[in-house]
């Protein structure tokens, strides 16, 4: 075996590799959702019990400077709440927060980051279940949310050949935020639309109420954390399918195109810029009025079909779109 | 409001804080064991859905010169599955490893890593259900298990006066060990007893047999991570009591006894001495001889009183025992 290190593999080549390793835990009945989805859920009697996992790293999800303790905090919960809407109408009821902590940290910065995560899991009607505090040598932030469910969970792998592919809202804007910080800092006098493209950076929030209104219409599921660009490729992919995705009908926010004038721009932004924890979905065609109706800021930009391929469209013509995301490792 | 930082409030001033702010959580009718317990337990239909959640960082839960990829990937979920254990006839049903991994991090480490963690799992038929990979300065775990049990939780809380202190093993090897490698390192040439105490700190064993046939007699229960010490104060005081611990019968080991041939080193290695994940528990008198029935290396060092004191006695003398255990800020 060769001694390659994790920089060499990349981060879906380390997914791959540990997938592989247990593919397995696939053959437990009680398990409704497991490797990758955005939760992993079981059964527990008439419950589904969903349960989702990240863990943020100063200096690479988060810099102390660019954003508030409190903002650390809030965001820290609503990503991992982001993970238990897109398992569609799931209740997130209890919240473990395990900390890692320089001894240089301050008791103030402690403080703030927890009142962040208090208002996060208030909004939310969430109890703090538990945690713990280690020593570390950065900022690590790692969160289990666990949500109970009593509907089916949607899972990423249901879209079928036909079905619309529906957004909860505009794309990008988290990504813009993060271009803004990386060129002019926090010292900048921003305009209220740089200043909106920002707040979206550090404030997202999860579209779980979105999600539970429309859930048990859908065929399959997710939210945006990459970029609108791999969770399409997911959704198609994980479905065995392929899709049709129309570049002029992903909707993008007017600040975005205050700030970012080209059209261009704002396409890499809204397909490759992270963080906007929007959700995508795939609808069957008659459905897709109705979902409208129970979340206006709904929109369709593409369709299923069963090409296995994802195709990309402007003015009615094919473009060839190269990834440019960012990589994690 | 001071700017303090954690190294001078310690670990326990941190703790405070939080719970501080969470006590609210208690509210909820459905959570069984909550913050101060080592898992956090909510109903779930007849279920008690058992979840517990840790973080091991390298270079202060271990050192890669130490310990093996494997040894390290078996001792995280061990050390976790002894949290499951300390609440009594819970089965651990779900593993969960979130990994923070330095860019550099080798392929071979990697995999050997999770060939501990795969290994640990099966060995209790558990599932590994997901994980997440981020990037960071130092090889951080993050590890929740989700454990489900039929029967009545054993809480911390529950010692009543008169009951019997009893605890599945010996202690003070794991300490032992990591003060061997501390002054000694890897290179050296150890003889089979010293090898016995490295391999208690580098592999552990959670009590989960031990905890599921016992259960049910029990009024109180906790696992020993960081020395019989502050388990012993920690199950007194949450139970609102105080107990009588006689040094003599603490149980340690032949090879403990051969290394470290000082009676007193023995006695502070397996008061202080952390991680021997041994259990330890309050039953009636009553009891007693049945339980050595059903797990024969269980020793009693003691019993519960009304004092709200715990006192130390060696050879029916009262000692003056002072804390000298490891801070972890």
């Amino acid at each position: 075996m060769k001694n390659t290190d994790i920089s060499s593999i990349g981060e879906f080549g380390l997914i791959d590799m540990i997938k592989n390793q247990f593919a397995d835990s696939k053959d437990n009945k009680n398990i409704v959702a497991g490797i990758g989805d955005d939760s992993f859920c079981f059964k527990s009697g008439k419950n589904n019990i969903c349960i989702t996992k990240d863990m943020l790293v100063e200096d690479v999800h988060f810099k102390k400077d660019w954003t508030t303790p409190q903002e650390i905090g809030r965001k820290s919960i609503e990503v991992n709440v982001s993970d238990i809407a897109a398992m569609g109408n799931v209740k997130p009821e209890y919240a473990f927060i395990g900390l890692g902590l320089p001894p240089k940290t301050s008791e103030i910065f402690i403080k703030n980051l927890y009142k962040g995560f208090k208002k996060a899991c208030d909004k939310y009607e969430m109890a703090i279940a538990g945690g713990n505090t280690v020593k570390a040598d950065k900022i690590t932030i790692s969160i289990t949310i666990v949500g109970i469910g009593k509907e089916k969970v949607i899972k990423r792998n249901g879209a079928g050949s036909g079905d619309l592919i529906g957004v909860t809202d505009t794309f990008g804007n988290a990504g813009a935020g993060l271009a803004l910080l990386y060129k002019y800092g926090t010292k900048h006098k921003y305009n209220k639309y740089e200043h909106f493209l920002i707040s979206k950076q550090n404030n997202p929030k999860a579209r779980l109420k979105e999600a539970q209104k429309i859930s048990k219409h859908l065929t399959s599921l997710t939210d945006v954390s990459d970029g609108l660009y791999i969770s399409v490729d997911l959704l198609a992919k994980d479905s065995g399918k392929g899709a049709e995705i129309y570049m002029d009908k992903i909707p993008v926010s007017s600040s975005l195109k205050k700030v970012f004038r080209e059209d261009k721009k704002q396409l890499d932004l809204a397909l490759f810029g992270a963080e906007d924890y929007e959700l995508i979905f795939t609808v069957p065609h008659s459905k897709a009025k109705l979902l409208k109706k129970l979340v206006p800021h709904i929109s369709y930009i593409g369709k299923i079909d069963s090409s296995e391929k994802v195709k990309y469209f402007y003015d009615g013509k094919e473009q060839k779109i190269k990834y440019s995301g960012y990589k994690h490792f």
